[in-house]
């Protein structure tokens, strides 16, 4: 089945487009999970892993997909990325789809290894990638879409300095929505039965009116919308990146919804000790707010 | 001591610009290291880790650095990524200087932990960095350059597809020459006593006319030039992407040094038994070639 439409069935009977970013730091955790404040880099990969297994279990009823970032378990060595798999391994055993955030981007034979590592090892359901080699450096990974596979490709990201290259003004438009109208062609090969591509689009949830243009320019192109929360973005500014009925498009939130426990409101009524519940809270709090921008959507009311 | 020192040091020490890349791939493995044709993803680790550390220990006498490209590990899974680990630090031990080809690229928290797995865990001289998220990704890589760190950006990479994005035109030029003058500007505050930055660009060797003319767009930045050999890639035509003294440039080869048993002239001479000894003569007749297209290098003769 092809990606996009399994994207949109989780999303309907989820009931929302949410994702939940597993971007985990050790002086972060609750206390009740560390190893002390110096561990040992097989402690500290054992403390995330652990972390990262309860926010799968905690989250999993709530959400269609989860983002785990590879680097933030990278900084703990081997033993990290072997955390990494065991989360990507628990999130779908709960029927999470996973969406590994690695935005990588190499040349095709290189590119070919990565989606071996991210595709065939750890079978996650998409990745995220990196547009600026071309689409030799990406067919490795569609060659793997009659598999149910899809990917994200960085159009324009949530980041300051995305402009530095992404902005750049360029045949009547910028650098970015030249990328957008070779990725909206990309994706032509992989349109599934609702209508939307496997070929999606990261797009900074922090730039909403770049977002609005860009839905105009990739119709059928599902985007990821990262910055939701903690980097700034707002639910009703994101109204104009989902397409006709509240489709195409994931909102994640990463920091704001695994380390509610120490942000208000959530600190104040949970607690550390009850990290999981600020958790749950946090995550039925983002549901609420994104069914209050998007009121037409097909999953609201799930 | 800057990067772009301790490179141009190491250079016309070994007395050439040749960079060994360590891209493994389990089924063209000499067969003494092979588990059999269907092994374990932990016994195909350990034949290309066994494969990488021979490589190392062969080459150390006669390059200054070798580029293992992390992605060729990842396809093994955490043994894949235990097994980079392991070859880094033997050639760290050796001597060589590391360039970890990772093209990693997000945003700069999560560009930070990358910077911590590459530069603080394993402790390699340099990454490969994909620029496109412009410069706050790359901040958490630029303040490790005070230890002696340094980067490669992908600037005009070397596979065919790199002009779908990079070669567009814009400005009177092309995305590549605009991320040039970027590249540029970042490294001027990284320039050491030998004139050059520890901030240099990925520059395919494919395309030496592009090579030549983004030498002079970026005179103070070491370009690493994938390409030669089996991407087709000629010495003589690279001539114009060294600076003054033919300093200023690594030429990378992988499959054509690496699995230099498997290819005429060295099959024949050496076969799979003797895979180490033509490993070291098609790294001598790189040299060679080298030194013979760039006759005035500083390095030359050492």
């Amino acid at each position: 089945m092809n990606f996009a439409d399994r994207l949109t069935a989780a999303i309907e009977e989820k009931g929302t487009p949410s994702i939940v970013g597993i971007d985990p730091r050790y002086v972060m955790l609750p206390a009740e999970l560390k190893h002390g404040d110096t561990p040992t880099r097989a402690e500290a990969a054992s403390a995330v892993e652990a972390f990262g297994i309860r926010l799968v279990d905690v989250v999993a009823p709530l959400v269609p997909a989860v983002k785990p970032n590879i680097a933030f378990f990278e900084q703990f060595g081997w033993e990290g990325y072997r955390a990494y798999m065991n989360i990507v391994a628990r999130a779908r055993e709960k029927g999470l789809l996973v969406v590994a955030d690695a935005k990588r981007g190499d040349i095709g034979s290189t590119a070919e290894a990565y989606a071996v590592s991210l595709f065939d090892e750890m079978d996650v359901d998409a990745v995220t990638l990196s547009p600026w080699l071309g689409e030799d450096s990406l067919k490795p990974f569609f060659a793997r879409f009659d598999r149910g596979k899809g990917c994200f490709l960085l159009v324009k990201t949530s980041n300051p300095s995305s402009a530095d290259i992404q902005d750049r003004e360029q045949d009547g438009g910028t650098v970015f929505t030249s990328v957008a109208g070779l990725v909206r062609k990309w994706g032509d090969d992989f349109i599934g039965e609702r209508g939307l591509s496997s070929v999606g689009a990261v797009v900074g949830a922090t730039f909403p009116e770049q977002a609005a243009d860009l839905r105009e320019r990739m119709p059928t192109t599902p985007f990821l919308l990262p910055g939701y929360g903690a980097q700034g973005g707002k639910a009703e500014s994101l109204r104009n990146a989902f397409g006709p009925g509240g489709t195409g498009a994931l909102v994640n939130s990463s920091r704001g919804i695994i380390f509610a426990f120490a942000r208000e409101p959530y600190a104040a009524e949970f607690g550390e000790d009850r990290w999981e519940d600020a958790v749950r809270a946090a995550t039925l709090a983002m549901r609420a707010d994104l069914a209050g921008a998007v009121p037409d959507a097909t999953w609201a009311g799930a």
